[in-house]
């Protein structure tokens, strides 16, 4: 096996190169860049105290905020990815948001309205559990409008994401890169355990046959949206201990370069005497 | 006198063309383009009517919506305008927001958060008594902000209005283009009528001090961000009567463009009976 890649430096090889022509292949998915899973287990354990550390500071300092979008096929794990990583967050200052089909409120304003509400204020952390990229995935995938609507959204979208990354807000885009072969297992095993039966969505088969349209619709996405201000990371997602340690790497790598710091605050504690 | 300008040409004298370098000059806040008074006046009742029945279509048919962004120095009337012309629309499918200085809340994100939140939505009119050019007008004046950030601005509120433009908002900027002379008058005159001392705000006077400034400030807004998906006007607003008459001649214009119509229903009158 291969020498791990340095974990510092991984997000970097997962990073999408702004203006890189993106192709999405099956054998990627399944890559570990050298990582074998009891390592990258506490890797990720580490991690998660670091993060819940940076957190705090980041909190406590209230001048960043910090928005991760998360976006995949199904089963490639974006609600386990959020129950592992991001629940070394303190939830005071982290709000997970769930985009689904714009609801009848939501359809009365253009698309990019319900997700600039749902931004993180100052200090705190959003997650995007889906997002406004489901206006170019599901929407050009399955023709919900038409292709001149959904072209001119890729710049909507970047200019959307420029304003936030201006205004003090990191906006970090991670698509968890799942193989078909490995949907079909996981499908398959949320058939055969009742315990997972809760989670079987008949339409997840529809869109395992657009299979190949949704990998050219990522693939524009990645291409065209991967900016310096908002970046969007590759993470293989066929190996679940691999992309839980990835993501937590990344997320990392993005606070520390944030660098918060607690507040300066004037306090001469020996003028206060506690009565 | 000059002949006067045709009512429905007058809109297209008062645009602003995009990429125009604007200076402001002090007579032309008094020009009438050949109206008269008495003439203005009644244009403007014909006009509230059809700014009303053009209204009533564009809410039933729930297809376009319109903004219109209203910006001025103090005294040029913002609230009088909204008074006279914008009463010709029913309130339920117009709603004025008026931005003030951004609350504890609102500055926890970016700047533009909070107006995207008030768009109008479908088949809606929303009116926005200052906006989110403030945060290229006063705090480019008083320094609110260092000039790297508020230099950026000018992209951002243009690229935020073409998304709203792209779906089916039209966005219509007004400047009330009051001359320094005729503030003098207005404040003045809110000083001896004890029933406007109510308006009376020291803090105008320091807006007036600024006025170059503030000039300045205006010209850039109206040379950067006049674009064809979000026109600017610049109205001249020493006449109150005229004032008045051209900005419902532009809404009118700008609604006629979109040309609102009920939306087709299939109904046979005839397999109804009411009981």
């Amino acid at each position: 096996m291969a020498k791990a890649v340095d974990a510092a430096k991984l997000p970097d090889k997962l990073r999408v190169r702004p203006g890189a022509r993106i192709v999405l292949r099956e054998p990627a998915a399944r890559a570990t860049h050298g990582w074998r899973k009891a390592d990258a287990e506490r890797a990720l354990e580490r991690n998660r105290h670091e993060l819940g550390a940076l957190q705090y500071r980041m909190y406590a300092g209230g001048h960043h905020a910090l928005l991760v979008v998360l976006q995949a096929m199904d089963t490639a794990g974006k609600d386990s990815t959020i129950r592992h990583v991001m629940t070394a967050f303190n939830p005071q200052g982290c709000t997970v948001h769930a985009f689904k089909a714009p609801n009848d409120l939501e359809r009365q304003y253009d698309y990019l309205w319900r997700a600039h509400r749902c931004v993180p204020p100052r200090g705190s952390i959003a997650v995007f559990n889906r997002s406004h990229y489901e206006d170019v995935l599901v929407v050009r995938v399955s023709q919900l409008a038409p292709r001149a609507v959904w072209q001119r959204r890729y710049r909507h979208i970047n200019e959307f994401e420029r304003l936030l990354a201006d205004c003090d807000t990191r906006v970090v885009k991670i698509f968890l890169h799942v193989s078909k072969a490995e949907q079909k297992r996981r499908l398959e095993e949320r058939l055969e355990d009742p315990k997972k039966h809760w989670k079987w969505d008949a339409a997840d088969l529809d869109k395992r046959r657009q299979w190949r349209d949704y990998m050219q619709a990522y693939q524009a996405v990645l291409t065209r949206c991967s900016t310096a201000h908002a970046p969007w990371y590759a993470v293989p997602a066929d190996r679940k201990w691999f992309r839980n340690f990835a993501v937590s790497q990344i997320l990392l790598n993005e606070l520390r370069a944030l660098a918060p710091k607690l507040p300066k605050v004037e306090l001469d504690p020996d003028s206060y005497r506690i009565f």
